[in-house]
């Protein structure tokens, strides 16, 4: 059964900007599902902020393996609600892979526990990303670099937590460097974090850009729940796994 | 300059249960603090729940180099603006040390972004701790495994972020492990996780806990404040550290 | 194509003690060897110390993908030059998943860079793992913990490298604790320690233990070889990718 | 008592190339000793690889805190034996700081256990290095970034395991990105790779490298040693901390 991606996007500035309109008449969220579509083991379908629940709903977010999310003028309009449903998902063990100004999202601000700031600049600089840890999934079939002639830049301190592992780190023409691509767990679910997709260039028509979002959905998968980690359940005494002998105050049991 | 330790208590048990009101006769809170005072490069001071603002005000915590946190039965009666208030300053660089059943406080809750579950059992069984990273400066001085004779149980899987390091491991009588001593960074605040603390038992008289907790505070002293990590501004093109000609779309000009 | 494992072992106990003998009539490696062969998506073979270049040579690592390795008395009868030759294959990405004793052979210290020392005891006592790490893909289909009822303890300190991931603790019936399942990566390679298998006990007829072992491979294999990371390349001045200008002193241009 | 660092120079470029000469008339290790010693706190001494033992006796050794190494043209002149002395320091709990195309030393890849191959290019392009990290303690009192004129390129893949933490992150000019500063732990011992350093610029005269080697040395200093976590000792069953009967088959009693 293929992996069943769902590619949230927020959808403003493609109703508002001509530029992305052009460059993203699918909309970036349909694009990015088209890149997807490319590897038959993914199956890629869509939502948006606009639609009900953000198109988050219960049932969708159940069928979902891993989710990737695309947002940048509209943090605040996102629900509180479906950000928390969306983080118990994540920590049951769904996948969750945020796209370049989702470093602002609520939902990786809410899985990081960090402030997850960054410095910018939107010249259209070359970016250049170096594949630092060639032996990662993610990295799979990349070449050693891969460069973007037009993105924004984003600069250092991004502070986010110490990664599980750093895959990329990139090089931008104006003389900064960016920890593009990051592993995380959350309870049992993977996240990834990957810096590049200005929503002005076409970084999402770039073939190595989909390689390593096809890549990063494959990794982020998993085909298991684990719903049991989101509660913290008493083991009675009497069924302890060695014989012990309750001994001492409790909380329970007043002296007096 | 001594370290500026603040141990917050929750002080809900002391008031209501006659064995933790015996054990704890100044408070958890002042037990802690007591401990602490030990070292002399220590200013140990408390503040509690009941205080206006849970004894968090901006002030206090301005200077607090170093915040200590024990909740169990009211973790919601924590106002959730305070939670955010102390975030910041943790991120901001002030060390934080969450206690036992802290593990479900709002605080650490909110610095990990993972349910923080485990499974647990009031017994009065025995803990072994033992050292599993003996270069940690938080294990410094310290036997190769210390005991508890009386504490309550937590056990594995315990849904926290992979640590940085892990310095504590612990065995149960009944069967379970934990891993009781972990490392992180949230921002530019170190944060340390200690299990025992059970309010039933007296772990806090007990003389290497007391150690650990004194290592834990010099650890995660840190005399910087870090504030720039909590915004993200831009860098204009003409301040651009290398000549860059801007290029391309932008959100701000739009094309028609 | 299936993943081809080969599983190393010592072959020494077998020959020498009639228990381990009794229980592992093919050979420990034989035994581990069947355990994958229930993954139909591994091809498992074996290869002892007493063959030739250890059954370790040139053609037969380049044909590997992953390889198991379990060694006790006869660490030093591994030849050195097999030992780098194994450690430049995971560097390249063949999968490495060491066992039990395996932690002091040469190719473990080597590939770690430190002691691998721990505490022992050889009583035939329980173990029971825990799984810390549920999400980890090493962990799949398993129970929350699983019991050897007779084993080697180990003890903490292990004096290993803070792993990428800890997936299991192991409670000891004689009081200890060890981290049993920890995560590396060297060069593009995947490392797996995993801590149960003395010789003198039925482990590797255990079908948790088996379920861990096809997991590990599944998780250590990866598809691609990066032997450029063994080399450190010049990039001339005319190929920079951004053009540049030669400037100061040089190692190879004398000023005389 | 200050902290006793020792400063091992290779000593050879200085010897053989006029520049490397007239740039550091001390030795680069002389230069770099009186860097450190501008802190009160570390008390800071020279060993060359020309000395008896390269100035690595054991009793040297024995009284040094924290060791320096610079070396490049001679990394197969340094006696395996010495190596190996060293590594058992760090792992008792001696600090390690590795410079530059210490990269390649004996002693580094000794204890990462990986190939640490890197890409370079010796053109005096400008390095820019960031602070990515600005909680570390290795940052403190440090610029957002800074800049070395002219530098060699170093290039990833840096083939070293994921480090503990990631301080810096160096920009250059000809278009690559490298991960400078890294810290790790074998055994007791704290370990921090840093990247700029090469011998024909006067990088060890700029203050903030001056700032950086003075922080890792507090860093890198631990007051312990832990030969301890060197060996594995056996714990009889009649001291076991709890009661256990042994049972089972043991290598040393067969059963004829």
């Amino acid at each position: 059964m293929p992996i069943r991606a769902l590619v949230w996007g927020e959808n403003v500035h493609e109703q508002e900007n001509e530029f992305v309109a052009r460059t993203y008449p699918k909309g970036m969220h349909g694009q990015i599902a088209a890149l997807l579509a490319a590897d038959p083991n993914i199956l890629a379908s869509t939502a948006t902020l606009q639609e009900p629940e953000h198109g988050c709903t219960e049932a969708r977010l159940a069928e979902t393996d891993v989710l990737l999310w695309w947002g940048h003028a509209a943090h605040d309009k996102v629900d509180d609600a479906i950000v928390e449903r969306i983080a118990r998902r994540v920590w049951e063990g769904m996948g969750l892979i945020v796209l370049h100004s989702g470093h602002f999202s609520k939902i990786f601000k809410r899985l990081m526990g960090a402030p997850c700031a960054l410095h910018w600049r939107e010249a259209g600089e070359r970016e250049r990303l170096w594949v630092v840890n060639p032996g990662h999934p993610i990295a799979r079939g990349l070449p050693r670099y891969f460069e973007l002639e037009n993105e924004e830049m984003y600069g250092e301190p991004f502070s986010v937590p110490e990664p599980l592992e750093t895959v990329f780190v990139s090089w931008f023409q104006g003389g900064e460097v960016f920890r593009s691509g990051l592993t995380y767990r959350r309870g049992a679910g993977n996240i990834f974090y990957f810096r590049p997709g200005h929503e002005t260039y076409p970084t999402y028509h770039d073939r190595t850009v989909g390689q390593v979002l096809r890549n990063a959905v494959n990794w982020a998968y998993s085909p298991e729940a684990h719903a049991e980690l989101l509660s913290a359940p008493n083991t009675p005494v009497d069924k302890a796994l060695e014989p012990i002998v309750e001994r001492g105050a409790k909380l329970t049991h007043h002296p007096g």
